[in-house]
C-alpha cells in the first residue's frame, strides 16, 4: 500500500513560520515521523508539497495510478482549491484532511473546509503527529475485515 | 496521564445497530482496542457510556479531579449538549472529539458541532479504532516538548 | 402488529394544562381512544411517557424489537431531541409523528421539527384523535397490497 | 355537514403518474375511500380537481357557502398559490391539507407550504388514505363538545 | 388619457368577504368612485378582474394599445405574478400598485410584493378609495410639466 | 380636523438639490398644494421641517394633543428612526407616510422602511403631489362611516 | 424522435415585444427556424404557446404520450410554475430549458429558475436560435452511443 | 408569596467552577443572600438544582401549585431547554431569567436564550446577587397597584 | 460614588404616553426611587433626559469625569444610537442598560441591542423599579471584594 | 472569425476520468468535434487547457487580440476564478460558458458560478457536443443582422 | 479648490479618549497636519466637527456651495446616517472616507459602512495622517488629466 | 525601511486594459511614481506582479526577510487568495491592501476582501497615486513616536 503525503502552500515554511503555533518541526522531521509510522504499518509514503494549487493537481494527475490514498493537508487553499479536491475525487481513492492546529478554532475558522464533505477521514489539532495518525486511520480502514 | 472516554446516547448499541454503517465491533470491543493503546503508551483510560446528558454531566463533575483528559463521543448530542460542553470546559482538561463515522458527510450533516471549536482534537471517520488514535493525539500533545 | 405510542415532556399534565388549547382529555383517556382504535383495526398499542429524553431512549432500546412502528409526540423535544430521533431511525421501523394542536400555526413555531424528515407520517392539529388517526395510517401503510 | 374535496394539479392523473411513488390508485378511486368513510361519518363529500388556480378560485367562490369545510391537496401549487389559499381563508370555514407522500421529506422540500399555517389540520404520508382521515379529523374537531 | 383599473384574484368578492376589513362597498361601487374621479379629472377608466393571472395577461396584450396607464391591485397574486408583471412592464407604459389596506403591516406581509419596484406610484391603506387617489397621481405625473 | 405636515432632514433644499429627480418645486409650493388640498376638504394644515431627529420628536411631542393626523416623509431618517416611530405611535393618531419618489425602485432600496408596518397611509411615487393625496386618504379614512 | 417546443407567457408577443432586447423574430419565425433543424436532425417538431399556466399543464396532459422531449422557455413563470414543471418530470421525458436573452444576466436574476435542477440541457443568450440548438442537444443526446 | 430558584447545570459547581468568571460563592451561600432578600420581602424562597433537564420539568410538575412564581438560571440549557420552557409556562405563573455573568457578552453569546421571550422579567450581569435582585423585581411587579 | 441615570427619547412622556404599557409613574417619580435607593446604599445619583442623542452624547462628554457608573435607558435610539454607545465605552466607567418592560417580548423586538454586548449589567420588565435595582447591582459589583 | 476554447482543471483527463459521468470522448475528441462545427460555419477554432488559472490568464493576455470570442469551461475553477474571469472580460470579446454535464443539477450545485453574469452564452447538458453547440451560438449571434 | 474636513461624534475628545488606540494628537493638531498639506498642495481647508448628525447635515447646507469636495469621518455615525450620507451626495462634490484605525478589523466591524460604496476615496487605518493623505488623494484625483 | 509593492492578477495590462476606468498608466508608471515617493521619505521599494498566486507567494518567501511592509493590490484574488494572505501574515510584517479604483462602488463589490481585515492600512479609489500614499501611510505609522 502506497500512499501520498501532500501540503498546501506555505507548509514548506514549518517550523520557521509562527513556531509558538505550528510547533518548530519542519517538513522534512515530518516526513521522518510519517515514514516511521509507515514502516510499522507495513505501507510506504511519499510526500509532495507546492504554493501553487495547479502544480498539485498536476502531481496528483501524475502519480495517483501508482497511489492507494491519500493525507493531503490544503491549508491555505482549503477553502477554494476546487481543481484540486476534483482530483482527489477523480482518482476514486480515498484521502484524510489533516489540520495541524484544530481548524474549528482558528480565528480564522470562517473559512468553509470544501474538503471535509469528501474525505474519508478527518483529523484537526494533533500537531505535525496528525500526518502519521491520518495515515494509521487510512490503513486500518483500507485493512480491517 | 488517566484518560475518560465518554459515549454518548444510543452507542451502548455499537455493534447491533446499522453495522454496515458503524461495524459490528461493540462498545466493549472498543474499550479493548482502547486499553490497549493506553497500555502501550503507559496510561489508563476509563469508560462510561448513558443515553442522558444529565447522567454523563454527573459523571464529569464526579470524576474529573482524578482525569487529565477526555475523549468525547457526544453522537445524537453533538449539537444540542451545552451542559455537557460547559462541564467538560469548566474542568480544565483538554479533550478530543471521535465520529466514528466522516461526520461532515452524513444525510444530518446539517447538524452543528457545537463541541468543535473547543476540542483540542477533532477526529471523525476513523471507524472504532478512532477512539484509539484521538488517545494517542492527545498524549502526543500532553508530553512533546 | 405492535405499535408504541411515545408521548414527551409535560404531556403526563395533558387535560390539566392549558385545558383550552389542548382540552380536557387526560393521556388516559387518550390511551383509550388509541386502543379502541387499535382493536378495531387488528393491532395492539402500547404507552410510555416521560420528561426524561434520555429515558425515552431507554424504553426505545428495550423494547422496539417487540414493536413494528411508532406513534411518537415529542412535544417540547421536538426540535432538539436528536438522541431520540436516532433512536428510532435505528430501529428500522416506521414512525408517525403526531402534534395535537397545528404545529405550523403555533407561536413557537419557529421550532424546527427535526423529525419531520424522517418520519413516515406527519399529522398535526387533529386534536387528541390524531394518535388514532396516526396509527390507522401506519396500519394502512404497512398493509395496502 | 359537507365537505369539499379540492386537488391540485397533475392529481387528475393519479394512478398513471409515477404509481411505484403515488400508488395505483385513481383518482376515482379515492373518492370511492372518502365517500365510503363521509358515510360512516354521517356528511357528505362533494370533488373537484383542476390544474388551473384560477377555477379552483372559482369553483370555490361558487360552492363555498353550502360547505362547511375543505381537505385540500394543493399538489404543485402548494408554495404559490396566494389566490386560493386566499379564497379559502376568506370563506371562514376550517381546510385540512393533505399530502400523499411525506411532503417533508420530498426531494423538492425546498418548497415552502403556504398552506400549513392556516391549516386546521395537517396530513402528510398517509398515501390516498390521508384524504378519508383528514375528513375524519376535521369531522371530530367539528363535533367534539 | 384612457386607464385601466385591473383587479386581481378573490377582488370580485369585495363587498361580501371579510366586510371588516375590506368594507362593504362592491367592485361596482368602487368602480363608480373611480369614474367620478376619472370625469373631474378629465380622462378615461377602463376595468377589468380575473382570478386568472393567464386572463389578465390575455386582457393587456388585448387592449394595451389604446390604454396610457394602469391602476393595478395584484391581491393575492402579488408576490407570484411574473407573467402579469412582464406584461404590464412590455406596455412600456407606466402603472400603480393599489393595496386596499395596508400591506405592509398586514398578517401575510412576508409577502413580497414583486410589482413594487417596477411600479411608478405606489398607494397601500387608503381603502377603496386608493383607485381613485392612485389614478389621480398617474394623471398628475403625466400632465405636470 | 387639523393634520400636520412633517418632513425629515434635507427636505429644506427641495426645488434646490437634484431637481431632475424631485422637480423644482419648493417646499412652500408644496405647502401650497397641500393648503389647497386641505381647504377643499375642509380641514386644515399645519408644517414643520428639521434635519434633526430630536427637534421631530419635541415638535411632535408639542403639538400632537391639537392634531388628528400627520402626514410624514421622514427621508434620510426612514430606516433608523425608531424614537421618531415612537412619538408617532404613542400619540395614538393615524399617520401616513409620504415619498415623493417611488421608494421601492431607489437605488438605496436596501434601506428598510420601519415606518411601513405602522402607517395607516403608504403613498410613494406621486410627486410633491403625493401629500395631498396623502391627506386626502386621511380625512376619507377617519370621515367614512 | 418527436419533440414539443413550450412557449409560457407573453411570447406570443415576440417580436412586437422590446424589438431591441428580443429581437424583431415572431414566434412564427422562430418555428420555422426550429422547423429547419428538425428537418436537418431526422426529428419533428410541435408547437404551442399559452398566458395560462394551467393550459400548458393541460397540454402536456394530452399530448406527452406521443412526444419523446421537451423544449421550453418557461418565461415569466420560471421562478414559479410548480405544477408545469411536476408535469413535465412526471412525463419522465428529458426536456431543454431555452431563455432567448442571458438569464443570469437580467435585471430580475433574483428570479430562481426552478426548472434549473430537473432540465437535462440548459441553454441561455442564444437569442431566438436559441430553440434549434437545444433541440439539437437533445437529439445528441438522444442519439450518442 | 412563595418563590422558586431554580438551577440549571453545572451551578452546583458555583465556588468551584471559574472562580475568576463566576466568584466564590457556593450555591448555599447564593441561598443566603436570597433567603435573607424574600426575608425583607417578607415572601419565602425554595431552591432546586439539577444537571438533567426532566429533573427539572419533574420539580415543576410537583411543586408549581405551591408556587407564585419562578427565579430560574437554566444555565448551559438556556439555548435548547423547550421542555422546561413549556412547564414554565403552563404553570401560569411569571418567571425571572437570571445570567451570573452577562450573557450577551460572553463567548459563547451566539447561544440564543428561548427563556427570553417568555420572561417577566430578564436580568444578567448582576453576580450572585442577581437571583435576590430578581426575586425583588418579581415581588415588585406582584405588588404593586 | 456617583452614578448618572440616563433617559433616551420619549421617556420624558412617562406617565402620560401609554400608561397600560409602561405605568403612571412620571420621570420625576422614578427619580424619586432611584434616589431613595441611593440614599439607602449610600451612592448619589444625577438624572439627565434628552429627546436628542447629539445632546446626550454632550452630557456625557462634559460629566463623566464626575461619575462612577451609569445607568441608561436608551428608549427608541437602543438599535442605532452608536455614537452614545461609543461616548460611554469611552469614559472607561462601567454601565447598566435598563429597559422598562420586557424588551425582548415586545412586539418590536427585532430592533438590535446595540447597547447589550457592552454592558456590565442588563435588566429588562422589571418597570420603573428597574432603575433602582440596576443601581444596586452596579454598587454590588463595584464593592464586592 | 477566430474563436478560443478554454479548458479549465482536469478536463485533460476527459474520457479518463468519471467515463459513466463525462462519456469516453477525449479532449482531442471534442476539438475535432468543435473544428468541424467552426469549418461548417466558416470560422477557425484555436484550442488551450491548463490546471494553473495563472497559466490560463497569461494565455488570454497573449492570445486575446488575434481572437473575436472565447468558449470556456472553468471545470473546478467555476467559482473561484476571478482573475479569468476579469481576463475574459478585459477582452471585450464575447464569451460562452460550456458546462459538459448539467451544473445545476450537480451534487456540488452549492458551488456558485461566477461566469455566469457575465456570459454572452450559457450552456449545460449537452455533453462534449456542447462545445460545438456554443461556439455555433457565438457566431449566430454576432452575424445575425 | 477649497475641501471640508468633517468629523463625527466624540472626535472632540481625540487625544484624550483611548490614547493607546487612537493616539495623543487632538483635532486641532490633526487641523495643523491637514493645514500642512493643504498649503504644500495649493488648496484650503475648513474644519468642523460635531457631536449632532443634524449640526452636520445643517453646516453642509450652509457651505456646501464654496467647496469643492469633502473629507469625512463619519466615526459612530458610520453604520446609521442616511441625512448626513443624502446631504453629501446632493452637493454633488466627491467626498473621502477617513477612519483613524483600521474600521475593517476593529471589534464593532459588524457595523456597515452606508458611506462606502458612494465614497470617491476611502481610507482607513492610517492614523491621525489619514486625513491628510485623503485631501491629497481627492486633489490629485481632481487635478490628473 | 524597504517595502514591497506587489501586483496581483491582470495588473500588467494597467494603460491598456479599460483606460477610462483604469487610466492610461502603465506599471512601469506607477512604479516610478511608487519611487518618487519612497525617495522623498527615504525608502526603498521593490516591485513584482504575477498572474499565478504560487508565483506571488513563492515571491514573498524568498524576499520577506528583507523587507520591512508590503503593498498589495490582490485585484482579482482578492476574495479568494487564502495562501497569499496567510503568507503575508506570517511574515509579521505589516501591508496595506490597494485598489486602484474604489472597490466598494465596483459592480462586482459582492466579492468579499479577505485581506482587509488583516491590513494595516486599507485605502481604495485615489487611482494609481493610491501606491504612492499607501507607501507613505505605511511609513508614518513606522515611525511615528
Amino acid at each position: 500500500m502506497r500512499i501520498a503525503i501532500l501540503h498546501g502552500p506555505n507548509l514548506n515554511r514549518l517550523g520557521k513560520r509562527n513556531p509558538e503555533k505550528y510547533g518548530t518541526k519542519s517538513l522534512d522531521g515530518i516526513g521522518e515521523d510519517v515514514d516511521a509510522a509507515a514502516e510499522r504499518l507495513g505501507v510506504s509514503a511519499v510526500h509532495f508539497q507546492s504554493n501553487s494549487e495547479g502544480a498539485l493537481v498536476d502531481w496528483v494527475h501524475e502519480h495517483h495510478e501508482t497511489l492507494d490514498a491519500f493525507v493531503v493537508n490544503p491549508a491555505g487553499l482549503t477553502p477554494v482549491a476546487y481543481p484540486l479536491l476534483d482530483a482527489l475525487r477523480d482518482t476514486g481513492r480515498p484521502f484524510a484532511v489533516v489540520h495541524i492546529s484544530q481548524w474549528h478554532a482558528l480565528d480564522g475558522r470562517e473559512r468553509a473546509d470544501i474538503f471535509a464533505d469528501s474525505a474519508a477521514v478527518y483529523l484537526a489539532g494533533a500537531g505535525w503527529h496528525g500526518y502519521a495518525l491520518a495515515l494509521e486511520a487510512l490503513v486500518f480502514k483500507a485493512t480491517r475485515p
